[in-house]
């Protein structure tokens, strides 16, 4: 929440840069300017708004309080970038690098502390209404809730309905991407193939007498900076405690179960004893079918689905790269402690996009659209060396090679420029770079877009190079070949290494084991079948392994032939780049972002929506319970569903400046007042903006097109205020709430 | 899938009832027709196609075959009303309503075996289509896939999420339902409360050997079919093996056993032993956070993520009756043996609405806008009487009693209007009855839309008087009152009984158990009221029972206050009507209606949905590959998706009319095709209708906007063949498929 006189202020710097007529509310402003002025002016608004803010954060007086804080981080950066030359062990890299993020946190936390904005922003009071007006709240509150959980109540869920919705048309549509919809109950080996049964855990020790569950490396870590900040604590025993915190985040299972038996970490609710370590994966667990024999997990990401169904995604698209696939749906992860409202749950709804294209080729043909885009890029290097986020255009990125190609840099783009649509505040946005040591071991290049909101800065949309990590995995897994082929400029002699297979010598000897092996021979690469070739010459066999079992294959089973021929396409496994975004995150942020209090009444607060999100379009309110209002009402109501724009309507008792204040909080940017003058020929009633409250008088016949043109960004507010004649009746604003 | 000849002539007969302009095709007639026509013409329609195939089904021939099993059923109808009528022991009435079940199916297949479209129907076409155009695939296909589990496609993903819209759309905006988005993880507790962790059960048994489950009553049934058809089998015995399966429906578990045990019956694969019968929830269980002590499931049905949330709902609806809110997500049931493709899966997406309404007052405002629907109705009266399903206008089906009450009404001929709307074929949609004995123990009537299918007629939507079930069980799991209240027409004086609570007193003597003991108390009706101040006068103390531990109160802490009172409102328990939709059942459903095979040309398939569900709404065509096509087809696709129109753009080689029968497989209702005029000044194309395959040539620039309305159903193929000239180049089509 930000006091409307700053916001007015700088939308009026703004507004200059574009369109003098949209004063006086810099929120009017970005929700309709962006719909009139396309693409290049709303780049342009960006930067200019964004230079604005990063002058100020340049305050010199600021800058003077960071200095020693960025010094410090460089310093560390310097360090690590030492370590690595001088390819010092691993565990030094790891240990440098947790110290770095401490000291990188240090310098966020001091410069969010310096921007003024955030001194104002009160979250009890937006959650105060979030909860009132059912944005959302606790999943089975009645039976005490479940933590990590959420329902959405009825504008919660037409906004979520609404961004999706926006998401679909954005990305599906305009990239012709090819969308489906998996299944969420998710079979063991396909997660054990893409890492998530292994990798997706977190060490947790349980009170071995009320079962409480703590987080291994959050416990430690507060245990230990206790007794660190403890002035009693020998100085020798507070230096270990500060190294073993700085080493905390490369630790072993063993090493952290040492660190709580040699400090008797106990339960810091009860004083109990705590188990062993365990690991705790972060999937959850069920079976599936009556047999209990078929473990499954609910998917922990959407991306699997798009994975395994590769092949034919790939054949709907008549073989040819590049090309998309999206998804939207649910994803589950059994968190330890869920917290910090919508931004840690249990249950999520994802977006996620896979472009497969060609590892060699990551051009995008659609780049130039986008290349004068300007970001708030926060690299890597500007990390270690304790700088912030710079402007940028991700034309100028990729061709650094700050951002590894152009398909990545596109769809940065494209993140970016549908956060802005859907209401995002451009200047609370930026693109954070992985650092090396961050990366999934699969990935080449990494960028989150981070939204700054009370929780500090958030990651709600990734947008990584995933390379040809996924599709190996499965392929490896399946003995099914997930690869592409590509047509090559000039036709090709190679050398061809084959097994010849007997397929029925095979089927005799090993029975319904011999389809395994025949697809375990297809897949052999040319160093396996050489190796199995000079075994059946040296020894006269071969045995080959699957899941445990042992098989012994003749040269009559399988032999190896060498031959050269001339190929037209070669098989390339694609790489993937991936955009996913986090939907509850981004509703969050949008929540923060768009909270607003009005001038000069601190009780008054209310949500500014794009129209294009809004929960509903419209509110349609009679002035009075005046039954002669109610026919009218009722017509308008049916109007308004005929050119499907959603609409609430209020007739309840309450002065209208009242109900007005309850539409404004549900975020409704348009309302209808029926009053005494609508019953007069010629019919007609008041049209009211949110944001600015100004207000018009339009008939009735021209209203729900108006209103439906507003609502899908067809015309503007200041279009209609120059129609249709200004009504200047004020509202009552004391009421209010 | 039938042959166009025969819905030729049916479209014919129908289109001199509404719009002669609509010849040739029945299957664009009933799309279109009904978009320009209004209600009135659709309902008129629907009665006469629904006539015209009533009285073909009463052909005198065909009549005479099923007289003698109308005549059986009847019989046993009959039986059943008299053992009712003298209060006959139940399991006599279930053994007779068991045996009733059975004839009824005898006659429903006869019938359905003698209708004409039913015997051309392919469905392994049918099937080979869905699969090859990626409609929807197994899941997890290349692990071997895991049955009753779907993916869908490109196509399935597109057409899933236009039904939704459409549904949302249709429901939700016109009747300004609350709709909500709830969590899929849910507690024990509430599906306790719900009835579905006690009653959501199949008896199974499992082969001691292998695992194998088999649901019991399904292997009882087979296994003694098998045997009462052995002729070697004695007569007593083949009769006893015909007594048992009729009484199975009502059998105990350990009456089931000791059949089992008698017939010595063993795994019908391995002939293995068989365990003893295990009740098997359907319901996955999983457990929610890390400790543990957490047992939730996956919810079986979205209805209950409502219910949890009624009171805030209501809040919502500033307190007043009657409103409805909507629900769409996923739920999950663990099918022991899942199998009819999308008609039994594991994992489904259900559309759920839940209108709460004042129980003494079900009359619906807008029941005059459906009173004349038509509607075929399948009553349990004529389902006992081996009768037919009728044809009755739904205003006078709750006049006369047949269907409960408006409300009810309502919504049964909304979901008629939805159906068809989206592309049910008229002539195969019912709603059948349930019949007491079917019946929830909570619903007081109860319809299901049912879809012919190959499969037969299958339940597609429920629509269900719910009475005040679910809300009174969580009222009583929580002690929350889940009620809302009415204003009297005028005060009443009330005698009151109250209990007066000493908090003070409670806590003291029992700490952290004092809330349970003062909720339990608040809930007491008034004879646990009037028990409890017996008790306290009699014994000086009264022991409350909570979850098994005993609590002795005495004086001090309550007592009892008996007084009168004028209220001016009541509390009142909403009735719950809720139509719930299976939306895989539906497309399923779709698919075979929309099935159609080109006349001459069996080869040629193509499905036939109507625009606003269909995937994409337009493909666009180059002639060839032609370099010069390329700008055209670039800039009308980016025309096109500004006005937000999906379409598909195959630039693919293979002659036109191979591309215009690949797109006719994945419903594309027009198609562009850029050719050697659209080079010429002024520029145009030929747009195609797939149903007619009727062409036409329009000027390009007018091209987006004339498909935008196609395809959103403001304008109508006629008129656009009325406007443009005809195209009358022949399409190849002899190289189809």
């Amino acid at each position: 929440m930000k006091p409307v006189s700053w916001v007015f202020r700088c939308g009026l710097l703004l507004a200059c840069n574009i369109h003098t007529a949209f004063i006086p509310n810099c929120r009017v402003h970005r929700t309709t300017a962006f719909f009139i002025s396309g693409w290049g002016s709303k780049k342009k608004h960006r930067k200019v708004k964004l230079q604005f803010t990063l002058d100020k954060m340049a305050d010199p007086r600021i800058e003077e309080i960071l200095a020693p804080l960025r010094a410090s981080v460089k310093e560390q950066g310097d360090l690590i970038r030492k370590l690595k030359a001088s390819e010092a062990p691993e565990l030094d890299v790891k240990k440098a690098v947790a110290e770095l993020k401490i000291r990188k946190k240090t310098l966020e936390d001091k410069e969010l502390s310096l921007v003024p904005s955030a001194a104002t922003f009160d979250r009890a009071k937006l959650e105060d209404l979030l909860r009132r007006r059912f944005f959302f709240d606790q999943s089975f509150a009645i039976y005490g809730g479940i933590t990590g959980q959420f329902d959405f109540g009825p504008v919660g869920c037409a906004l979520k309905a609404n961004i999706l919705n926006a998401w679909r048309s954005f990305f599906v549509l305009e990239e012709q991407m090819l969308e489906v919809d998996c299944s969420i109950l998710t079979p063991e080996p396909v997660l054990k193939a893409s890492g998530h049964v292994d990798r997706f855990a977190d060490l947790m020790v349980k009170d071995v007498s009320t079962g409480e569950c703590f987080r291994l490396d959050h416990l430690i870590k507060a245990h230990l900076e206790k007794l660190a900040a403890d002035k009693k604590t020998p100085e020798g025993i507070r230096d270990e405690c500060q190294d073993i915190i700085v080493r905390l985040d490369g630790m072993t299972k063993a090493e952290m179960s040492a660190v709580l038996e040699k400090f008797k970490i106990q339960s810091p609710l009860t004083g109990n004893e705590l188990t062993e370590p365990i690991e705790f994966n972060l999937m959850f667990a069920t079976q599936i079918g009556p047999s209990g024999l078929v473990k499954g997990f609910l998917r922990p990401e959407t991306a699997q689905g798009i994975f395994v169904n590769f092949k034919r995604l790939l054949e709907f698209n008549q073989g040819r790269l590049p090309f998309a696939a999206a998804q939207i749906g649910n994803a589950f992860r059994n968190e330890i402690s869920p917290r910090s409202g919508l931004i840690r749950v249990r249950e999520f709804t994802m977006a996620e996009i896979e472009h497969f294209c060609d590892p060699m080729e990551k051009n995008h043909p659609k780049f130039e659209n986008v290349q004068d885009t300007e970001m708030l890029l926060y690299s890597a290097a500007n990390q270690m060396d304790g700088k912030s986020a710079e402007l940028h255009s991700i034309g100028q990125a990729v061709k650094e090679g700050l951002v590894a190609n152009q398909t990545l840099g596109y769809f940065m783009a494209r993140i970016q420029l549908f956060l802005i649509r859907i209401g995002v505040d451009p200047v609370k946005l930026r693109f954070r770079q992985h650092m090396g040591n961050e990366m999934a071991h699969y990935a080449c290049d990494c960028w989150d877009a981070e939204l700054l909101t009370s929780y500090g800065w958030v990651e709600c949309v990734g947008c990584a190079d995933r390379s040809a990590f996924d599709l190996t995995q499965h392929t490896k897994a399946t003995g099914v070949r997930l690869a592409a082929e590509k047509k090559l400029a000039e036709p090709k002699v190679v050398d061809v290494t084959e097994p010849q297979v007997n397929k029925g010598a095979i089927g005799k000897t090993f029975k319904k084991d011999g389809k395994a092996i025949i697809d375990h021979l297809a897949v052999l690469d040319k160093d396996g079948l050489l190796e199995l070739e000079k075994s059946l010459a040296d020894n006269g066999y071969y045995v080959i392994n699957i899941g445990g079992a042992e098989f012994q294959l003749t040269p009559e089973m399988v032999s190896i032939k060498q031959h050269q021929k001339t190929i037209h396409v070669e098989e390339v496994i694609p790489s993937v780049v991936e955009p996913s975004f986090g939907i509850g995150r981004i509703m969050y942020a949008l929540f923060e972002h768009n909270f607003i209090m009005r001038e000069g009444d601190e009780q008054r607060t209310f949500l500014s929506l794009p129209p294009v999100v809004a929960p509903f379009k419209c509110s349609v309110l009679p002035l009075s319970n005046n039954t002669e209002f109610q026919p009218f009402i009722r017509q308008l109501s049916q109007d308004l569903t005929k050119l499907d724009v959603s609409h609430k309507v209020d007739d309840s008792s309450g002065s209208i400046g009242r109900r007005y204040a309850r539409t404004d909080e549900i975020a409704i940017p348009f309302g209808v007042t029926i009053d005494f003058d609508s019953l007069k020929s010629p019919h007609s009633a008041t049209l009211r903006e949110r944001d600015s409250m100004a207000q018009v008088r339009i008939p009735l016949d021209d209203l729900p097109k108006v209103v439906r043109d507003l609502a899908y960004g067809k015309t503007t507010w200041s279009a209609v205020e120059y129609m249709f004649p200004k009504f200047e009746q004020q509202e009552s604003v004391t009421k209010a709430a």
